[in-house]
């Protein structure tokens, strides 16, 4: 597909989701059944095998081509100084991504993903939110539609992640407005504001929601008006990778609001996305709470970048390797109990 | 050395343990500081790095020989019906360990680590301790020196693991003993109890700590008691890669009771060791609390081997891969806020 050219086209997109595959479900839930180990001892790691071989449709899931993909966008929110750090750092973030220097290179390499970063017009700031809506229909169906291209069908697994100086403004006047609630409830220190600038963010956002928050029954709307450009391409992965299937590790706050309007938009929406973490950033625990999301890990992070996703995949390795693995109390001659 | 052939021999190395090294604390920490994200952004993941530079005594600490080694042993207190799996089954998964077809083989592997598996007279159980000490002092000192000499001084990490059917009756009596409170306290549901069989485990703790627990002040008098040699190779291990200062990952519930012993006799004696995660084993967050650990990981897992401290191996090596492969500010021409 070239991407979605009018909104309407892309409502639609969001209400004809598939779903898992129940055989390739039951088949790996009766597999862990029979390994050697009592039953339901591997946690998560046997919820996490059978989630994957669901989704990939068949019993022993693959992790072989597992791609991180992120997202950077820039933010005319920032004039507002929400952000502890100035607005270039996002570009010279972009190059440091390029250059191997960030922590997403590390992680991935340590977890033996791909990385592609997809930087969108951030020699153009977004509109500030407080005085129009942060984009255009057309430059939200664009972003979205890149976020959409960005996805290779034969993918096992995707990781998603996000920069963006100003990007956690913007997240929390999106879930503010999806799930209710004040700047003060949702603002965070995002990279490490002071007292200060958290209460010119809380503002901010509460400005934001007076402007836009009568789009309350439109998600889509409220992403176009409060998000960013990387939170629309989010947005467009998420439900590329639904559409063929393919499993999705969300990052930490700011990518957990850009994948929310399509749980709000099918009820279903986020069946094939888990949060691979809780990050330290104020509202994540609360968002995903209201997303219904269960994070895999709680390490204090709040880079971004897609490091706490990235992060989680070593986990998804550890539940594939067990799950394909090992031998069943058959196999071993051991007595199963 | 060739093991430790009195206890006052092995109480006197309880009291001689090295410290960490507070230059190259100092030196990781600065590194941290100047890496190209927020500071504190990566959370727990920056605190390890700069505990393994501290242990290991470098700024860039290494994850290149890092070793899994699970202990196994059997014991005499199954006969009282304390566990849903019958006792032969801790020869049967030795034997699955050596064909490679547990759980803690593909988690090994999944982590790049090496993995020993030492079984400890496996075909002689222990004493039932509700009737006589688990152990004589003789084949206590036994386990403790054959712990401490699975240690190879070269090591970058060491990961410990245990393997015994009956042990998380052995570990609950020995945490009950150290600690205070009841067998109702401390029995879980191991590798899967029904409500009768928990019951016969608090009670059979009871009637232990009422037989020993007189030696309260003597940990390593209540590890021979209520342990087994699996628990007492584990204390042997840590003991041995803390004069090494080798860091040393525990597993479950059962690891951290045999390791306990050794911060009872000295004040920082697991400042050396983390908690890889807390199990889904109904005393083990208590333990963690009761020996000042903060576990890495909370994923429902109960399965022992080592499983849990493995799959937190891959956390540290994310931990070192951002520590050592980030570009600085300076390097990487990014603005530092």
């Amino acid at each position: 597909m070239n991407g979605f050219s009018t909104l309407d086209h892309l409502k639609a997109a969001c209400r004809d989701l598939p779903e898992a595959d129940p055989r390739a479900d039951e088949a790996a839930r009766a597999r862990q059944g029979q390994l050697t180990k009592p039953p339901g001892s591997l946690g998560r790691l046997e919820e996490l095998a059978v989630w994957l071989a669901a989704w990939q449709g068949c019993e022993k899931p693959g992790l072989n081509t597992v791609e991180v993909i992120v997202f950077a966008g820039s933010h005319g929110i920032t004039a507002r100084g929400v952000s502890a750090f100035p607005a270039e750092v996002t570009a010279q973030m972009v190059a440091n991504f390029s250059a191997g220097g960030a922590a997403i290179n590390q992680l991935a390499e340590a977890a033996g993903a791909g990385l592609t970063v997809v930087p969108l017009s951030i020699d153009t700031p977004t509109a500030d939110f407080t005085r129009a809506p942060a984009m255009s229909e057309a430059a939200f169906l664009d972003a979205v539609s890149t976020g959409y291209a960005a996805v290779s069908p034969d993918t096992d697994l995707i990781a998603l992640g996000e920069m963006g100086i100003g990007n956690t403004t913007a997240a929390a006047a999106l879930a503010a407005a999806l799930f209710g609630g004040t700047g003060a409830d949702w603002a965070g220190r995002g990279t490490g504001v002071d007292d200060a600038g958290l209460g010119r963010k809380a503002a901010v956002i509460d400005e934001g929601l007076a402007r836009h928050g009568e789009r309350r029954d439109d998600p889509l709307g409220l992403l176009a008006a409060l998000g960013g450009r990387e939170l629309a391409a989010i947005f467009g992965t998420t439900l590329a990778a639904r559409h063929h299937r393919i499993p999705v590790v969300l990052d930490g706050f700011v990518c957990t609001a850009a994948a929310a309007p399509l749980g709000r938009l099918h009820a279903r929406g986020l069946d094939h996305a888990i949060a691979g973490h809780v990050s330290a950033e104020a509202g994540h625990r609360r968002l995903l709470e209201a997303v219904g999301l269960s994070p895999l890990l709680d390490l204090g992070m709040r880079l971004g970048e897609a490091s706490g996703a990235c992060v989680a995949l070593t986990i998804l390795r550890a539940a594939v390797a067990c799950h394909s693995g090992m031998a069943t109390f058959a196999e071993a001659g051991v007595s199963d109990g």
